[in-house]
């Protein structure tokens, strides 16, 4: 049984979701007994910082012989993976950022504010979803659960830092070439983010046209609500902003809704709700842990079934490492019964759940 | 009757569409007898390029004294009106970008390949529609023709320059400004352009939650269309391109489609259309005259019904000026049977309407 001041490890602790990790953990002040850091072979032997301290990366094939609680693996899928067949016994609970687990039907794909109840004292694998399916569904369901959902549709502007501290990188040094009417090459996307749109860089499926981030959407918006048959028609596109996704997304309602009621559901679930008219950007959220809603309208058209809203959420802290320090806080919970005082939020999020059911 | 090498006026020369105006006659040679370029009393006097002639830009209020057959309005609703009322006589013709007649039930709304029908040789008063109706309806007109369309919504990805040539001045300065970390203050956009996404700058309906840019989109589609009662939800945004718009579509259909004949269907017509895989981006469409149609997807929730669309269009070229062009180009044909060799995608879309409608 883990301690409640549990020894946590961050996997790929030097990358972007890695990197947020540690500091999400830090601004948290989270009772660690101790956290050890791993990284590639690139990265293994330099420092990286938690809070003030310096800490030494470690190789990752040395994981097995770390005492760990929890994993917070922040790398690829085939580190994950990895990761996963290294470690015997049910002593270290990982909690996964890649799509390595998110399909498979024995791993919870947790949202801790929505299916929070999946995760058990007894749970030692759970997958942490896609970012654009977190701010998306963390949004939607206090709709859902209000009104029902039918149809769900999206059209994303997705920050280039989705694709890890090299896009930003990149943004910078094509565009500062571009306004200096110099040559420059992309490498980290198929085309210039300079000043451009373009579909997100995923493999696409020849059989449908879909994105795989498109697919990830479809599926793990369908597991996490338990609803394999809903239909949803995402479109995801980069755009040239550094962090923070925003999204536009429709939804077809069972029952009808008005305005007011659904900025009352939204808000009620902890979604911070803006006023018509007041400006929501991803520059909002960027760096913040809110989900944040504008825009709600009703479509004139729909009898006050379908609704519409733009959503900006900082995709690597509420889309990556928060979403996963929240699973791991909540297990913790379930583990020791130690509330946390700064996640009041997740902390009662099976409360929340069971008030909004009953 | 005018000439078949007309006296064109163009008021708002020095404007982003104006200039645009210019080059594009230009370009196509037009066998003018003669351009007379208008503008403010901050430009009068100041001097403009067509070809590589120098034009003087003469005062707005002189324009009655300009015997003129056509003129090309390019700049707002107030000076729009103000051109409107100062002509007298039925001699001129006044092709209008701006919104100040567009919902006028006896003034045409005209895209040529659309609805050139609704231009007569007695025609003196003509609606440019907005650039982003432009665009998407030359894109889903073939298709609703083909199949029925019973309901559209979209989301777009529109490009500063929409605000004129001040959009891509702010986008410059504050991109420079972001990326040396000095501070800068917006003017045209109520919010930073530099690396971020945002709501369209109309004013925002306080009814319905609808910016401008919204509401023109939803009442043109249904005028140009004849449609008053169609279904039509767009979101309308700003991101970070100097110069062409992109629009994620998606619409419902009457009638089951397939992709192969949407394809034939849009190709008919003389849209662009790129294959699954191949990038489109705005940079893809600025300076060029076509509507560019990639990601064609049907909904596999929609029983073949549904079908979503990814368009970019350079907003300032069809988007406006080309489409104000082509608009005289079939008023002269009308007027005088001259074909223009150069634009046989608008010289005949009357014929193609007729051919497609037998």
């Amino acid at each position: 049984m883990p301690s409640n001041t549990p020894r946590i490890g961050i996997v790929g602790a030097r990358g972007a979701v890695g990197t947020e990790a540690r500091s999400t953990l830090s601004q948290r002040e989270f009772a660690a007994d101790s956290i050890v850091c791993f990284g590639s072979a690139r990265s293994e032997g330099t420092h990286v910082l938690y809070g003030s301290d310096s800490l030494t990366i470690q190789p990752m094939n040395s994981i097995a012989n770390h005492e760990l609680d929890y994993i917070l693996c922040c790398a690829d899928a085939q580190a994950a993976r990895e990761v996963a067949n290294s470690l015997h016994g049910d002593s270290t609970t990982i909690i996964d950022n890649s799509s390595a687990f998110r399909a498979d039907p024995d791993v919870p794909l947790v949202i801790p504010e929505i299916n929070a109840d999946l995760l058990t004292p007894h749970t030692r694998l759970v997958a942490n979803p896609n970012c654009s399916t977190i701010m998306m569904l963390r949004a939607l369901d206090p709709i859902r659960r209000t009104y029902g959902i039918q149809r769900v549709s999206t059209t994303t502007y997705q920050a280039v830092s989705g694709a890890g501290r090299t896009g930003i990188e990149e943004l910078h040094r094509l565009t500062r070439a571009y306004l200096n009417e110099q040559p420059a090459k992309s490498s980290v996307f198929p085309v210039s983010c300079a000043f451009n749109v373009f579909e997100h860089e995923s493999a696409i499926d020849p059989e449908t046209g879909f994105n795989g981030e498109e697919l990830k959407m479809i599926s793990e918006t369908r597991k996490i609500w338990g609803l394999p048959d809903l239909s949803i028609l995402p479109t995801c596109v980069r755009v040239p902003v550094e962090r923070a996704h925003a999204q536009s997304v429709t939804v077809d309602l069972e029952h009808p809704a008005c305005l007011t009621s659904i900025g009352e559901a939204l808000r009620t679930h902890s979604i911070r709700v803006l006023e018509p008219g007041d400006p929501l950007t991803p520059h909002d959220a960027a760096g913040g842990d809110d989900v944040i809603v504008g825009r709600i309208r009703i479509d004139p058209d729909s009898q006050s079934r379908r609704v519409t809203l733009w959503i900006c959420c900082d995709q690597i802290r509420k889309g990556a490492a928060l979403n996963a320090i929240q699973i791991m806080e909540c297990l913790i919970e379930q583990r020791h019964g130690s509330k946390k005082e700064h996640t009041p939020g997740v902390a009662c999020a099976e409360e929340q759940n069971r008030k909004v059911l009953a």
